[in-house]
């Protein structure tokens, strides 16, 4: 069975998976998404995922397309169509389809599209070397709160980076202080081990692995604190790291032209992405 | 024949009219437009509106997806399929379909889609009341010079006009100075009748029709200045107005709660209408 996408009340091979050129997501960005990974097949975090996607949807007036029950059982069959067990499940939701004009329509029915992906487990190279980012000005809306796909500054920032030779860009307020990455929470450990990560608000989208984490790190008992830091600062930290839905937690080695720390992955980034995978394994043995 | 549009390289009925679910409009905002007015059979400075979307493509990087005059040819054959006269012409181009991932994609087609829609003279009663605006934080990105189809801001915008009873909103930055409607360009008359609209950076889309007017103006020996100004000016100002390539020029006389000058569409205002109005006319009879 070929590769197969849900869109809209019907599963459909991949390829033919269309959507009609007024839907407000390709004219306006006025729809949201979600990324969950799944782990062993399961949907990790699922309900957190879902609880955000509705924060999302209702910050800008767009209805439910379906009731969460409904959302989670497309999920399974397209998981079960597709046999994923490892990778990840993108979700869409727009505002729907209709003649196009600013104002919300009056009867438009929210479009739902969603995929599989298979993901490969991270390289070794990647988490013996670690990543290196840039930094590059936060040029975002003020509503980064909201996992919009609104996404164009955050590819700019991306394709930034690779042009630069470096894995992402972190995007820096006017202030100086790093926001985040182009698709992950931005953390760094000082030289006195605590472990820091900017606190959220409209300035960052407040990442599921990001909130996973920090009750991880609390119940470890590790030093932690919510706050915003510079450029300077992570450049002269002990570690950092980043979190997302498909990198969990991977070590970052180099800040525009300066190794972070030793220049080698940190202890304390490599025990959470521990934690972090035994909090994934864990989940299997209880679904 | 029913409504027809264009998509990569096929005339379709309208309501068939698909992109993939993954083409990067639709999961990036990573997009560009244009609405080009049609007056009289004739589009209205359409070598202006390519240009400025050759610039939009360039800052983006994103492959022109044909050659200027093949654009002219496709706009011209969907016009004539649509049978349109009088109203204008959508044209969108995205950076193509490609597996989701926020870097630039190697091999990605950009996309190409056009559409038409028939428009109406404006009603007598909003040339005689003149439209009515709110005053909205400007919360859109660093570079709204670039005409992409990111817009969640603005809808947000409208839509809040729309629930004030107002008809549009006047974006509002950080120092206080209006940027734009959310989608058009705002204008005043102050007391010594001097014509002033905010200078074109990259906190505004520079209108084509905006462009259009500044040489009418000119060309009238109207008092003429590009610069910002406050809502306070606005609101004190003799006249107000907007201009756009589907409102050419429109009276405002209301801001927020006050009116403008003494409430009625501004002299002045109506004259910068009447001379769009002569130049597009004048444009069908050298065609």
């Amino acid at each position: 069975m070929p590769r197969q996408a849900y869109v809209n009340g019907r599963y459909r091979p991949h390829g033919d998976a269309a959507v009609h050129i007024e839907d407000r997501g390709y004219q306006f960005a006025d729809g949201v998404y979600e990324v969950v990974p799944v782990y062993n097949g399961i949907l990790v975090d699922e309900d957190l995922h879902l609880d955000r996607l509705d924060r999302s949807l209702r910050e800008l007036r767009i209805e439910a397309p379906m009731s969460r029950a409904s959302m989670k059982l497309v999920a399974r069959e397209l998981m079960r169509r597709n046999r994923l067990s490892n990778g990840f499940l993108y979700m869409q939701v727009t505002r729907g389809v209709a003649p196009r004009d600013h104002k919300f329509p009056k009867n438009a029915t929210p479009s739902l599209v969603m995929t599989t992906r298979q993901m490969k487990p991270h390289s070794a190279a990647m988490l013996n070397n670690g990543l290196k980012v840039i930094t590059v000005p936060d040029e975002r809306w003020a509503r980064c709160d909201i996992k919009s796909v609104s996404l164009l500054p955050n590819i700019l920032g991306k394709q930034a980076a690779v042009d630069a030779g470096a894995d992402d860009a972190w995007q820096v307020d006017r202030e100086g202080q790093v926001t985040e990455g182009t698709s992950n929470n931005a953390w760094i450990v000082t030289e006195g081990n605590q472990v820091v990560t900017r606190n959220a608000n409209n300035a960052i989208l407040n990442g599921i692995t990001r909130i996973t984490l920090l009750e991880l790190i609390k119940a470890e008992g590790y030093e932690l604190v919510e706050r915003s830091f510079s450029v300077e600062e992570a450049k002269a930290a002990r570690e950092a790291f980043l979190t997302s839905s498909t990198s969990f937690v991977l070590p970052i080695t180099q800040i525009d032209d300066q190794p972070v720390g030793n220049g080698h992955p940190g202890i304390l980034t490599g025990k959470l992405r521990q934690h972090y995978l035994d909090y994934m394994q864990s989940l299997g043995k209880t679904a």
